[in-house]
């Protein structure tokens, strides 16, 4: 088994703590870990044969900071040229690993996912890889455990199920509130998690067929028969890079590929997309406040808020369901149902010329 | 003439910023001078012989750094060994000044009051010296915009007035609502504003009368003829301070003594009690907050809120009439009505031990 951890993402919205050169994957929500390390602490009990960490130029050295901790030779950082979505990201990974090992399993997980049950998730990795060794490209569903509008959802066909997978009849774009009731309601609809299982090679074949550019690029990359670099193959990546466009693996392959089937999957699992997902999945104090880091915090009349001060001091007066993060060079108050407005924050210190705080 | 201004309050309303070494008249609350210096620098223009501005132990070496900045010699402070309220500050710096100028007019000032208008601030001191000097007790009384609860009342008669005081009928502790609703359309009600002037001879003999073991006390002092230091002095005082109970100046003379009159005011003024009564004095920013430092502060349909960031940029969404204040070391969220209860924070804090934060 080879795990891909995709973790070039350059998401603003847990700005002020994330930034552009310490995004969400990088940033330590919950605890002193950061997100990219629980992330491949979470694997490193299944023994792989290779973490391929993918990650771009601005966040490559922290990343290699990050991962130096855990003194493992499975672990290799893969550096784009540039951000091009998931589909390139996963295809060089792919090009990689076929010249290492090239009908081994691949597990492709984002680096910035939140998932309660360890061992639960690690079985269900297992159970993914036997249903991926018949040529399925897996996909995990969360099986939903409410009307969610922040996720895409996965139609399965349960009338077809094979082996504990199911046929993906249609991928579906997040939903309006009344047709995630529907879809919940109906129980054969999955949570789109972002986290696929397949081999190889079949990857591969399916990025020829739906992907034939992209494919064809990686096809001649030069590369070592070892995991070091070659600086040919980095020019070589850099041009390709600069030719294709960006596409997720969902829209580029998943959607119109043969043999794509789901996995309906109950770990615990958020994709973390905002401040506002942070309180359903940490737990309150006794004062009815989330502090995720260890701010002492003095509440009174004050409850639900979402706080983290640095190493201040944090007083609340009646406020409810506040977020309040502190950074040093910038604070953040919103409340908790208005957080997808924080990217709002960047895009006007962006146009004030501030992007030394982005 | 005398200015006494008396700064040495330790209130804990103004926390996080305000603390126990730096309370609100050694704070810059508005732009860069503190409220101790704009209280010097508005009665300088009147050219006084004395200033002397009486403080404590906890605050001198704070209060003699920022009157540094003056190098004027009618610059005095005065050390109490103990906050012992109004009364004996004041005995104590009429007993200095009778060494010096026994029949001068005393003006009283607090060191932490907001004045708007300086200029008719001034000619107020003017036309109560003039009062002061037919043995008149005259205090300050401002004429009331709105039906305050936060001060004390002052009624007049005002059927008897000469030169342009009124006599003083009784004091009224802070009202609850309907009272100052009656006080204000009465028309013969002022607030008290803690703001005296009278001779120097004339209220030590008030205090001879009305707090004799004060005044004995006081009366023995060693007090050199100029105004530097004597150790026996500062012995003496600790000793009077060690027996004498604190008491104001109000209660202790003021609603006992004879010939106690009101002086009608309007220049704008505030006693800036809390964080609450600073956006009645200062303007709104385009954006509908007040801004009290040079904090850039991104606001999304925000509005009516008070912010001090300290040099971090803050970015508010969707939050109404909200305090915001940074120091550094503590961060206060509170609602603008629930200002008052900032002294409980400040309790909770003494109560965990967190003294070094107040």
């Amino acid at each position: 088994m080879n795990i891909v951890i995709l973790a070039g993402g350059s998401g603003t919205r847990f700005w002020p703590l994330s930034r552009k050169k310490t995004p969400k994957q990088l940033m330590s929500v919950f605890g002193d870990k950061s997100m990219l390390q629980r992330t491949v602490e979470r694997v490193l009990p299944l023994d792989p044969e290779r973490i391929l960490v993918v990650t771009n130029a601005l966040q490559a050295e922290e990343t290699r900071r990050q991962l130096a901790d855990y003194e493992s030779d499975a672990i290799f950082v893969v550096e784009e040229p540039l951000a091009r979505n998931t589909a390139p990201a996963i295809g060089l990974a792919a090009a990689i690993i076929e010249r290492q090992d090239p009908t081994s399993i691949m597990v492709v997980l984002p680096a910035d996912h939140f998932i309660r049950d360890e061992e639960e998730f690690r079985a269900t990795l297992r159970r993914a890889e036997a249903a991926a060794v018949n040529w399925n490209l897996v996909t995990l569903g969360i099986v939903p455990t409410g009307p969610e509008t922040g996720y895409g959802y996965i139609e399965a066909d349960q009338a077809h199920g094979v082996g504990g997978v199911l046929p993906v009849k249609r991928f579906v774009e997040k939903p309006l509130r009344e047709k995630a009731l529907e879809f919940v309601a109906a129980g054969n609809f999955f949570w789109n998690s972002g986290m696929f299982v397949w081999r190889n090679d079949v990857i591969l074949d399916r990025l020829r067929t739906h992907m034939p550019d992209l494919w064809a690029g990686l096809s001649v990359l030069d590369i070592p028969a070892g995991l070091g670099r070659l600086s040919s193959m980095d020019e070589q990546v850099a041009d390709l890079y600069g030719r294709i466009d960006g596409q997720s693996i969902d829209y580029g392959v998943m959607e119109k590929a043969e043999g794509v089937v789901v996995l309906p999957s109950s770990f615990g699992w958020s994709d973390v997309g905002s401040w506002s997902a942070v309180p359903e999945i940490m737990e309150a104090g006794l004062d009815g406040n989330i502090v995720i880091d260890e701010s002492p915090v003095v509440s009174l009349d004050s409850s639900g808020c979402l706080v983290r001060g640095g190493d201040k001091v944090v007083a609340l007066i009646g406020v409810q369901n506040l977020i309040v993060v502190d950074t040093g060079d910038a604070l953040l108050i919103c409340p908790r149902d208005r957080a997808q407005d924080v990217r709002k924050v960047t895009e006007e210190l962006n146009a004030r010329g501030m992007s030394e705080l982005l």
